[in-house]
């Protein structure tokens, strides 16, 4: 791994437990939950205001590693790591850059997989039905733990940026900023059905039996394989794929005439499947996918001009001409609410061909708009 | 069961056996298959001159049960009723209709739930692999022993559209006209991911065994049901999915909170899985699929315009609005290629909501449509 130029480098996964007994969190479901342990990780210096501080919020499959690398030897930096480090857009040498794994998660902040303390055995399916907005307020005691007094910014993609959108909502005082990215206030009936199968892939698996496999035993490799290789059509756009495998054969001539691989696009999902369950769990899968069908801004406050009515923020709303799974029309939703409250909104449509992942890759429009608007936010 | 006016009333699945070894059918794939059984219904009289019948083609879960009903006690008639009967569209009074289960399904066809007679067990995966080219050429063995001379026309949607352009190309004399309805000349890389999806949600069930469950034993429903669910929301626009069901909890007030059904939606796709496992073979679907997948005008004759250069049938190629699987740009191209080769051809992008689905529910533009068109060819 050579290190580029303006990276973080090497990075270190911390860990923060709060709500020990008695003292739990609540939950939205009216459920507790206690001790809660996030995992995060921390670019650049918090400045003596505590006022500097930049709130990166990841998506379904993401986790606290947004930059940098945590040794020599790994291959691939942190999901987000373009975007920050010095002279990027989350400017180290300027702000302080957080990144925590949702609770509910699997990269080491609690969740089905940790130790249930009142068991000593995995929650599993004991552990509570998670919110968006659970999420949020769990990153709030992680915030306040780490003497953060004002978030210059909060910026997520997807369900990172329903996130966003609940910061701006519940705490409006103490978010400068919100970004969301190719996301909605509520899923469409269409992204509930894709994650529905996605869970039925799961629950399908012999290996899951009602949840209550074991990490280190056979767990539920195939339905969770499944569930990812259809989530990752649904990422993509139908003009990248063709772009990128077209009807091209995988290492053939000509047409197998049986159930083995015959095209690329096959083995490239059947490669997406085979990583993900290296490095995901299926439970967490169940837990994450049901807090993002759950998230319905306008249920939860009659409106979605309701919903933002306290906003203090100043919002830069961003989409991407190609994502299906978040269209524009649902990013225009949002900005119209925002508008009609008189909020300060900025809106993009990006122009991109790689469809709801569009986030995720480099480009040179998304990276300036977002540097701009943080500096003006800084700057006021 | 009240029996509508112009209904084709009660009727009967027949069964035509051909291809006896040593005389077996030869397939694409350079195998062999032997005997063949089609099943297969007709409705209305063929005259004398053998020139007034219509074949329909259907799609991946079809079957030829066409029009009408087995029995008194049928609560559904067949898949095309509406458009099957004394005056509808496809007029009985006029026509002779044909409709057959193609090679490769399990709906009275030899296909790999059919006995295999070198073992006497079913086949299974030892089943050859079959193409759209295969089925038509298995059609034709039907249609002369029906003592057919000429099709006025050969229609059908989505594979059944596939199957109507390889008739129009493999018998350009016999085929007077060919109405190709929401297809495509070859699937693109996003249609084959969610085929792919689908197959693997079926291998990765427990009972699937490679292919080596029977029919009377334990059946890989769990993974065909995730594989149906799937598909049916391809099958379905953003759009109706919204209209149908929105974000409308499921006989509930409020969230769950745990993973039993919430949402109307996740309703609707478990009663479809469901639904389709008491009908259709796993082991089949994976078949249909894969010739799904195989169909490839373009990589078959060099291109497009070459493949119907021979064609002397006249086209309508129908597309909908809605439909994002085979969207109409792919239509489109159809017809580019069709009038390119000078070939008569009209083409009509019907508006619907419905999308894919669209060609299986009334539609007032559609059946008119398509009666005009045949009437003009039947009078020509």
């Amino acid at each position: 791994m050579p290190i580029a130029p303006g990276s973080v480098g090497i990075v270190e996964k911390k860990y923060f437990t709060f709500a020990n007994p008695p003292d739990e969190m609540k939950l939205e479901s009216g459920g507790k939950l206690g001790p809660v342990t996030l995992a995060y990780e921390t670019y650049g210096q918090l400045n003596d205001r505590g006022d500097n501080a930049i709130l990166l919020t990841h998506a379904l499959s993401g986790d606290s590693h947004a930059a940098g690398y945590y040794s020599e030897k790994d291959r691939k930096p942190g999901w987000w790591d373009f975007m920050v480090g010095s002279g990027r857009p989350f400017d180290t040498d300027k702000y302080f850059i957080v990144c925590s794994n949702v609770i509910g998660g699997c990269k080491g902040s609690t969740g089905p997989t940790s130790t249930n303390p009142k068991t000593g055995k995995p929650y599993n399916l004991d552990f509570p039905v998670v919110t968006i907005n659970d999420m949020v307020r769990a990153q709030k005691y992680l915030i306040d733990h780490l003497r953060i007094k004002r978030l210059q910014s909060v910026i997520g993609g997807s369900m990172g940026g329903m996130q966003v959108l609940e910061w701006a909502i519940q705490y409006p005082e103490f978010v400068a900023s919100a970004i969301p990215i190719a996301t909605t206030s509520r899923l469409n009936a269409q992204g509930i059905a894709f994650d529905e199968v996605g869970r039925q892939a799961i629950y399908a698996d012999a290996n899951w039996k009602n949840g209550d496999y074991t990490l280190n035993g056979n767990i539920p490799a195939q339905g969770l394989s499944v569930a990812r290789m259809l989530a990752h059509i649904t990422y993509l756009s139908e003009e990248s794929m063709h772009e990128k495998f077209g009807r091209r054969l995988q290492q053939k001539e000509k047409l197998g005439y049986d159930f083995s691989t015959d095209f690329e696009v096959e083995s490239y999902l059947r490669y997406q499947g085979e990583s993900f369950i290296k490095r995901f769990d299926a439970n967490t899968y169940l837990y994450i996918t049901k807090a993002i069908d759950y998230y319905d801004l306008p249920r939860d406050y009659g409106s979605l001009e309701n919903a933002f009515k306290n906003a203090k923020s100043k919002f830069l709303v961003i989409s991407f001409s190609s994502d299906w799974l978040f269209p524009t029309v649902q990013a225009k939703e949002i900005v119209r609410a925002l508008k009609v409250d008189g909020k300060h909104v900025s809106f993009c449509e990006i122009d991109s061909p790689y469809g709801h992942d569009a986030f995720l890759i480099r480009n040179d429009g998304m990276e300036k708009m977002i540097a701009d608007f943080l500096s003006h936010v800084y700057d006021d």
